[in-house]
């Protein structure tokens, strides 16, 4: 098999521990914090978790292990969309473990959570572990997106630890995965199965972040990856001085890929789904923002630009999603028969016209025919309009182009304006993780080993003061419970951890806030180019400006 | 101004010099080689070129620097797309003019080739270039397509030079520029003015490359830059197991690019233009030897893949340029008057059918509608098929997806193909360049001065052994007659650099072929990450996989 000189050089690489992890298995003790409640339904959250909810929060420290000498079988999964450093929490779980013992066995469940359902696994020795330290992907073993949330499955999964003697699961995941983890640790709990459950956050999106957890791994990585590429494309922009990019990148249900990306290179304009939401902004309000900085560009001889827009953006517009709903409903069930038999488009817009209300349709008639056809023509087998599909970036970029030829006929316009459009994300989430998701990721493995060796269940592999350098990282763990609360989510009340969001009263988001106006009309333009692993730890240690930026 | 911390860092890059120009400028000479002819049509090259053509080829050496003492004042600019290391060329062009006589003048003329003639002008100090060194992107001076080819155009560039105290010129281009270089050095010559010109060879797209230039500048930053994003997305797909990534990547008239990322990351396809010609491969066959490999790796259950398309690929395609001109004749002038009228897609295609034929209309049918429509209804200000739009990766995902639901019917494939699209362009013209691109370039332009000092006119800045260490690298000089040949263009005979595309009989393309078979089916996926600039010499330092198989 053919390596890259990179993938060699990267196993050499011995990631960063915690100071307090450093000293050896043989040093590190549990220091008790204080008894945890979750951040809100206090007692709903209580009643649906009585064995794991409360416990106390706890750290690491150096100090004799006084952990209960046993036999440790322990099995890990990777829950969900690959992110970068997945690998390295896979890698710094083995070394703890066989560590403390060298008969502990490490299992590796394929293919996501349902491996652990259909038993289907890898048993790690070093050789394997050697081959991916440091690496990028979920390979290792692959992912996969099934749910662990039924009794029906928490039944199979007892049955196949039984069948190992596995003493604990790992799983690495997103909020769901971890939410999962935590109604898993409970079942297990009140099963006297004896199996631990431990959780590390996982996600490219950065929405699994709160009081507790920093960041989620891969965020690092994955932004960095998509700066080097933004970076480079304004470079572009600025040398021929003729292409405006408008570049999506990934990000559904929240926008900090795109402000981090921003934060990183400073385009032009970037869009934040939350503050559209929170403005309840419409189309043409937001093409307008856009098309001002063209054309404030444009005055100045300026016929190029770089916008980011976040993959999500066009379900945060309020008339939007009320546009959408009204699509579905008027082609519900076989209405779409009458419909689909009309034989041109100029029919179907009529059918179309006369069934929306007249705010919709006002939505409607603005957006460029292309989608307009794509909204009525592409939909999923229940009928309903595919907002995934819809290419946000070629959608504002129409939108602006439209706008733009009003203001040239009105005179306050006279510029060129020739679009590209790219999608970033696939080309980040396995990235070689940076120096910070590489140690952060092996911290987040390691730890969770002592969290098993320690007993603790329903936890999550908790390191933080992140900002710092790794020596001064805090490793220990928390309750999962204690990140929780009950939303609505398909008609049932249910226990999860909450997704953040961009907050609009936080710091990263001011600080995009107050520069934005400056960078819309000027060039400021910062290119971080391609992660570094091996320079000046000013190039190749620093973790995110979002980070640093809610730290400062 | 905020910079990065990786620009911050590039600024104290020392770039590598070849041997023989580390002693500093007293201590280089000249050697004079061999007389030279050009590659083919010597008379007619030598006819075109009397005060230019058959001079020596030279080489610098280890000795007293024996150039006549005079004020040099150069103007440089920048010609055609974007390539990493330009800015290099111009600092090493700078630090060798001033390292000679504090008094020379170095002055960068604005926009490319339309910035000589229209007087455009920054005049260069240590705070400008000191602030470019080692960066990516033309930003420095900016560039532009105008052509310098008129005798017009060349007075005027007399004019300028004349009101400056110009000496020199030097251009930094692709095979075009270069060729008009040759034509002003000539122009030059014979009016005597006494102005120099002098050419750097630059393109990402890898096809200006003879036996005298190894390779262009830029060609190494920007594949590796590609074969980072390919690397990554392979890694996705070996771990998500569920899309099959169509990768195009730019280069419209050779598939140097598509070839070198396919020899870094070890997709399962990678398309080269050249053989697609050669072979007079049809769409359908294409599609097939794609297909083949989805079903085979389906076969084994795997429903994952990359495939590299190069941009231009459909040109290549005889039997689609047919189809294409044949459009062009059925709706030249008024008779897209006709077409245009017809209600209906139904009808255009009637219209279509009557006018194609019979083996036009074959290849026609077999396209996806999306596609036969873009050919159709998205034509240029001449009403000719804009066949630059046409998305070559969309077009072969959709034919293979045909072929594949034939293929199930016909029970001999039972997978499933989930595509995913992507562009690689504006991606990585403007990286910051590799060590080799840094070190190449500021060596082109340090190499150029020394040409300018000792009174080369109508040269090439040749640096070559460059799959060796730097310390090894040779520099000198080649007239650029001697590169040249007459081709055919616009109905005129043309003296022309001739432009490389991917020689089907090289080592690169043979040793390519060679693995293709097992890359199709297994996974052989290389990661190779990001471009690294400051480890160890086999991470940092090597250049291109296809320099290495023809110098081996």
């Amino acid at each position: 098999m053919k390596l890259s000189s990179l993938q060699l050089a990267r196993y050499q690489y011995q990631p960063k521990l915690p100071g307090m992890l450093r000293n050896g298995i043989s040093e590190i003790c549990v220091k008790v914090g204080e008894p945890t409640q979750s951040v809100a339904d206090q007692e709903k959250i209580q009643a649906l978790f009585p064995n794991t909810y409360g416990k106390n929060e706890i750290t690491f420290q150096k100090g004799a292990n006084t952990s209960e000498a046993k036999k440790q079988v322990v099995g890990v999964i990777l829950s969900g969309g690959q992110a970068p450093g997945g690998h390295n929490v896979i890698c710094g779980l083995y070394d703890a473990l066989k560590a403390t013992n060298k008969e502990n066995i490490l299992y590796g469940f394929k293919g996501g959570p349902s491996g652990l359902l259909e038993d289907s696994y890898v048993i790690f020795d070093d050789a394997y572990i050697n081959s991916y330290r440091n690496t990028g992907g979920f390979d290792i073993i692959g992912s996969g997106r099934t749910k662990l949330e039924t009794e029906e499955q928490f039944a199979v999964v007892a049955e196949v630890c039984k069948k190992h003697g596995i003493t604990a699961i790992v799983i690495i995941g997103g909020d769901d995965s971890n939410t999962n983890a935590a109604v898993l640790a409970e079942y297990f709990a009140a099963h006297n199965t004896g199996v631990q459950v431990i959780g590390c956050p996982k996600t490219i999106d950065g929405d699994l972040k709160n009081e507790d957890i920093e960041c989620s791994f891969g965020f690092d990585t994955a932004t960095k990856t998509y700066a080097e590429i933004v970076g480079n494309i304004e470079r572009d922009a600025n040398s021929a001085k003729k292409y405006w990019h408008f570049v999506k990148v990934m990000g559904r249900s929240a926008s900090h890929v795109a402000l981090e990306t921003a934060l990183q290179t400073q385009p032009n304009i970037c869009l934040i789904g939350e503050e559209v939401a929170a403005k309840k902004m419409s189309l043409a309000q937001i093409t307008d923002y856009i098309a001002d900085s063209v054309a404030a560009r444009a005055a100045k001889g300026w016929n190029f630009g770089v916008a980011i827009i976040p993959e999500g953006i066009v379900e945060f517009v309020p008339e939007f999603s009320v546009l959408i709903a009204e699509i579905n409903e008027l082609l519900a069930g076989n209405k779409a028969d009458a419909f689909n038999a009309l034989p041109t488009w100029e029919d179907k817009y009529a059918f179309i016209k006369a069934g929306l209300t007249e705010a919709s349709m006002a939505v409607f008639e603005i957006l460029p025919q292309a989608i307009q056809q794509q909204l009525f023509l592409e939909r999923d087998p229940h009928g309903n309009v595919q907002v995934s599909l819809i290419e946000s970036e070629k959608l504002f970029s129409a939108m602006v182009k439209e706008n733009l030829a009003a203001r040239k006929k009105a005179g306050t316009y006279n510029g060129k304006f020739s679009p590209l459009h790219h999608f970033l994300g696939y080309e980040g989430r396995c990235a070689f993780p940076s120096n910070f998701d590489a140690d952060y990721c092996y911290s987040l493995g390691y730890n969770a080993f002592m969290l098993i060796q320690y007993g603790f269940n329903g936890y999550l592999s908790k390191v933080s003061n992140l900002s710092k350098p790794a020596e001064e990282w805090v490793a220990g763990g928390m309750p999962i419970t204690k990140m929780m609360n009950i939303e609505r989510r398909h008609g049932h009340d249910k226990p999860v951890i909450r997704k953040a969001l961009v907050e609009l009263d936080g710091k990263p988001f001011k600080f995009f806030e107050s520069k934005r106006e400056e960078w819309a009309v000027e060039t400021c333009y910062v290119y971080p180019g391609a992660i570094q692993y091996f320079g000046p730890a000013e190039v190749c240690d620093l973790t995110t400006r979002t980070l640093a930026l809610e730290k400062a």
